[in-house]
């Protein structure tokens, strides 16, 4: 197989930061942006990295999909918010081979680009990474950095495997995972963790050193255990839940994602993260109800500044 | 049987207005105070009310319970925080057949007094009133003020409908209540509201205007109504549950007494509210998430200032 060629949908602080380890490997990438268009296409791309900075001074950008040319892998980073722009930005990117990559957070985000995609090869991205984007053209990767691979409907083994290779060629620590337990897994830390930092306006650490919300904590990933149990994914137990208690005991003061999207008045990703798991695990008879009442807040607190 | 001698143990906003309505009447009432205890002595207390302002230039203060007398009926209005002292605070008060009648919210307050002394004669009484102690001595009856008896352990069946017609004697809209029916009706508004207004900081039309904490009241709700079913209360049930919902909406915005508490920083009735009727819906069985989650949140709150 030739070298892959890469289109990045999203350039944030996860699709910027792994399309421009693929652009450094060498490897054909093209980026869209949307308010960093202008900037990035006159000054490139700089990653400020733990690991080592490195600037792309001139890298493939695009403000407009339309204008893309197709490729053989798509990395889509966009806020799950804003998910159903996919439907508009994909089409010019793909032939009928394409693996679509989605290094995102939540659960079902297969399962609708599968619906307006079908027959699309897709996997999951799922990324453990501290990163953030500061200004127009930055990223700032502070730590961590892995992927999981997860194949979702990629027919294509030496796609899949070449895509992966890829990712490892560029310095990256990644693994092939299951799909569903990979989710799932994630799930475990991120519906707790993400929305009760929100709803007591808080940091991870704060709410283990609180026996109650411990508590809560706990009860909560354990309805994503019974969720993922109903549901026939497997590996998701708690012994797994008791490790991502005392990993997040251990962890730095940390406020994930939805807390800052909260703080900066910004959309959440209510959908993904809350709504689509809990129809998923209330479809096969287990309701998570710690869960709901979480969503149930969240939209009230969304609905205070947006 | 001749006039029944009163004693009123916390004189607030709502153990002052009855007190000082059945001292109006001509009762003789002992009242006990803490924070208020000079001013009374030497001022009496003063009622602002709705239905007419009243005052009581001289009144039976105490500051120590052990130098009250006996009386024939206690009228308990302290804060449940502090029902533990009740303990040390009754005994003085206490002949074999005084009545002692909690004004008092939640569930699990005559259970425990009742542990505390046995055989002695207890009764719930549910204030529905909006009043405030906003000065020293000076009771604010903004509106409302009707109260229900549920008779606990009083076997005497003149004694109990003597105090009620002294409440209706006093002008006081006055009914005898069945206990058990008329304790978890009163969960089904204060279970939610209480709690959610502070946990999200708000009040009550905000929760019905938005439809997910809408939603999650009735949800809360719900929760009180198979607690009831499986404790086998009678008559609470979902169009009861519709008809709070109602009620709430067609209520000027309104800040619980909760809401209050965490507003000033001080304790919150967490035990009575909570605590203690989700232990006896899970002892029967029926397990209440929602409410658990709220009381974990809420345990969570108080320790951020107290």
């Amino acid at each position: 197989m030739s070298q892959l060629s890469y289109a990045v949908v999203g350039t944030g602080a996860i699709g910027g930061y792994y399309g421009a380890k693929m652009a450094r490997l060498g490897r054909e990438v093209h980026f869209l942006l949307h308010s960093d268009y202008e900037y990035v296409r006159e000054h490139g791309l700089c990653v400020c990295s733990c690991d080592g900075d490195f600037a792309l001074p001139q890298v493939n950008a695009y403000g407009d999909a339309s204008a893309m040319p197709k490729v053989d892998v798509v990395l889509v980073g966009l806020k799950s918010t804003n998910q159903h722009l996919l439907r508009t930005l994909l089409p010019p990117l793909l032939h009928e081979n394409t693996l679509v990559v989605l290094i995102q957070n939540g659960i079902g985000l297969e399962a609708d680009v599968q619906e307006w995609f079908p027959g699309q090869p897709l996997a999951a991205g799922l990324a453990f990474i501290c990163s953030s984007k500061t200004e127009s053209g930055i990223i700032n990767h502070q730590c961590y950095g892995s992927i999981n691979l997860g194949n979702y409907s990629c027919r294509s083994a030496s796609l899949f495997e070449a895509v992966l290779n890829d990712f490892i060629e560029a310095g990256i620590d990644a693994h092939e995972v299951n799909y569903a337990e990979a989710r799932w897994k994630k799930a475990v830390w991120n519906m707790p963790f993400n929305g009760m930092t929100v709803a007591l306006d808080t940091m991870t650490n704060k709410l283990l050193e609180n026996p109650a919300t411990e508590q809560l904590i706990r009860d909560q990933m354990m309805e994503v255990v019974a969720a993922s149990r109903a549901l026939g994914v497997e590996h998701v137990d708690e012994p797994f839940v008791e490790k991502m208690i005392a990993m997040t005991k251990a962890m730095t003061p940390y406020k994930p994602s939805m807390k800052l999207d909260a703080d900066f008045h910004r959309p959440m990703e209510i959908d993904y993260l809350y709504t689509r798991p809990i129809e998923e695990a209330k479809k096969a008879g287990c309701p998570m109800p710690k869960l709901e009442m979480l969503e149930q807040e969240l939209r009230f607190i969304q609905s205070k500044y947006l």
